[in-house]
């Protein structure tokens, strides 16, 4: 860092006289009721938050926690005036058609190079609402595709969800926690359960809602009781997965914070969230760790569920704040629609398999393309492609197939 | 503009070899089932874009209608270098609760100076859905403060919210029309009607969904037909409303698009939406024209909803894309929960009025201010404060009493 304040220098007090003139300045414009104060951004330094009064504050709060390396820090001025980067904020381009030439490359060695455990896909996303919003539809779109058995919706999946009726837009559920706070949208918000300010007056979900563990400190004088309570929670979590799928609403994913910040700084053990994390397992619900406030290096690991020491943590990551951007890493299985128009009635015994391809001449053409390239397959039925791989077909073989067979079914998307 | 190219000039297929290959690339990172073409958007400028392949494409989508004066237009690009707009990217200022001294300068000279006829107020917000969902929040709200009579939830209503149940997270609707789209979090996803493949597997609110007018072309030769439909659609609305009312979810809002773009460019007349919104405001519904792709100047009037010719088009106008931010315009009684912390139990008949104050001690001390500021007013009660004016107080005398009373609270919030 170039350069710092010495110490806090406190002049008026705060909210000082500008900061309440401007105050009412906005109030004539818009809701100011959450307003703290005025900044002085640009004399803002590293720890030290300025604002229009001239107070000079030692920020331990850093924009609700999303300023990874203090303020004005000259690499991110450097990065920000670069014009290769400034284009994306006057091009404005639409990333999901049409992105810019470095954009997978920006990717691998920004996000990917921080990637979760297990995660090798992410998406990005411009806030934390977002972020969760759309990775909750990611774990929907997983259990349909898992219900159904393949990622093919049926006419009636098609016309009812045109008018928001079942089974187009299915009774499903995410589990969530009192305390924890997930965003603010709609779907963001039936999961969200900090304040009542943020939920007052918005229609909502019936979604099961599980307690959050209220340990007692400190730890070492309370281990028989914390382990107690939270074994109580996972007992509710499970209950309510089950009584949740008997009413018709089954629960596609869990949500949880790895610390419950806006609800408290709750925390809880690993054991407990390596237990949640099979229950999850065990009754065929997504786990998606939403690390928007933990993430980027804060709890002392990159991400706070690295502390749980688990090879296989969670399906879905979501991130914003410090991560200077929004998106969720997830496993390769909730790539749930990857090839929706080509493959469809994916089925099989063992390794006895068989997939369904568009129509007869695309089936043909993979088969023979696959062979180009090394693999043999052979087809049934008038458009299916059979997998008959030998018993001692192991697990490299099957990424080396899958490397082949996605090259080949991306040529004829 | 400083520099444009004389025409379109390709090279190879759209997407070409580069653009296969990059999509290649990044479908090993995330789906990249939606994905056109690559661009090369430094090289793009004013109305053409160029890709990866070096095509150069006359461009009339512009990243669905988010450029709004071409691609790296020299204007924006110094806007953008400006270091103390780059500051806003850089500090990540949290808006609600520390914004920089100039915002409340910028909003006006910006937003403010184009908004829509009768709106006083705008709310800022990062990307059109976000705008459209917290449009929908704030209806809710205003609507649950006009059932409670005041902005002061009950003990059950803080209770209820926090497990998403009524009355607390009330049973309201927001009416949507077939063929809108309004964006992709659920919220806006359960009044967006164009596409099944945005809303499949995605869990929604039974909300009701009226026609759109189907016109027929040209205008002029099936006006009878068109002003049937219309008034059929219309008709439908009515009975959607009372319906939904019955059923104990109240329509609190009605959003419509000036012209539904997503959904096939359809138009209806300023008759139609003129009837729409008397239909709205007979049913106590809040009236929400969605401008995000129709605003900025695209439809020949800054907003489309212009062309309608009336006083009062709407009491919530949302924008993005060409706006180059998101958010939405409203009317000051959208403003629900001004002073929700000072202010309770707003009562009258005529022009015999009262209102509630925090306490005895606070309310003495707003008469007094007031008195300071050349307005009279009396007490009566605990805390409350009455409102006795003459039967010539006109609607000039109302604000400025409304400006001495504002100030005067704002003192005390």
């Amino acid at each position: 860092m170039e350069f710092e304040y010495d110490g806090p220098s406190m002049k008026t007090e705060v909210p000082g006289p500008r900061s309440k003139e401007l105050t009412k300045q906005l109030g004539e414009i818009q809701n100011v009721g959450a307003v703290h104060f005025f900044c002085n951004y640009e004399e803002s330094r590293g720890n030290y938050l300025v604002d229009v009064d001239g107070n000079r504050m030692l920020d331990v709060y850093t924009q609700i926690s999303s300023i990874p390396i203090g303020y004005n820090h000259p690499s991110l001025i450097k990065v920000m005036s670069n014009p290769n980067n400034m284009s994306a904020f006057v091009n404005r381009p639409a990333l999901g058609i049409m992105p810019p030439e470095n954009f997978p490359e920006k990717l691998a060695e920004s996000l990917l190079s921080v990637a979760p455990s297990g995660m090798s896909r992410v998406q990005t996303m411009a806030c934390g609402s977002c972020s969760n919003e759309n990775a909750y539809k990611a774990m929907f779109i997983w259990y349909r595709n898992k219900e159904r058995g393949h990622n093919i919706p049926s006419d009636e999946d098609m016309s009812s969800c045109m008018i928001n009726q079942s089974p187009g837009c299915p009774d499903l559920s995410i589990l969530s926690f009192m305390g924890g706070f997930h965003g603010r949208t709609m779907g963001c918000l039936a999961t969200t359960h900090s304040k009542a300010i943020h939920k007052l007056d918005v229609p909502s979900f019936d979604w099961p809602i599980a307690p959050f563990p209220k340990l007692k400190y400190p730890l070492e004088e309370f281990t028989r009781e914390n382990a107690q309570e939270e074994a109580r929670c996972l007992e509710e979590v499970e209950d309510l997965i089950v009584q949740w799928r008997q009413k018709g609403r089954p629960v596609a994913g869990i949500v949880i914070e790895p610390i419950q910040a806006e609800g408290g700084d709750n925390h809880a053990t690993p054991d407990f969230f390596k237990k949640l994390r099979n229950i999850a397992r065990k009754h065929g619900s997504a786990f998606h760790v939403d690390e928007v406030q933990t993430g980027g290096g804060t709890t002392g690991k990159f991400w706070a569920h690295e502390h749980w020491g688990m090879d296989d943590p969670a399906d879905i990551v979501s991130f914003s704040k410090k991560m200077l951007t929004g998106g969720f890493y997830h496993k390769d299985e909730l790539q749930a629609d990857k090839y929706p128009n080509l493959l469809s009635s994916a089925r099989g015994q063992g390794t006895f398999c068989a997939i369904d391809i568009r129509d007869d001449a695309t089936r043909n053409s993979i088969i023979l393309k696959a062979r180009d390239k090394g693999v043999l397959l052979g087809g049934c039925g008038d458009r299916s492609i059979r997998f008959r791989p030998a018993l001692v077909f192991k697990e490299h073989h099957v990424h080396m197939f899958l490397n082949v067979f996605s090259d080949v079914l991306a040529e004829h998307n």
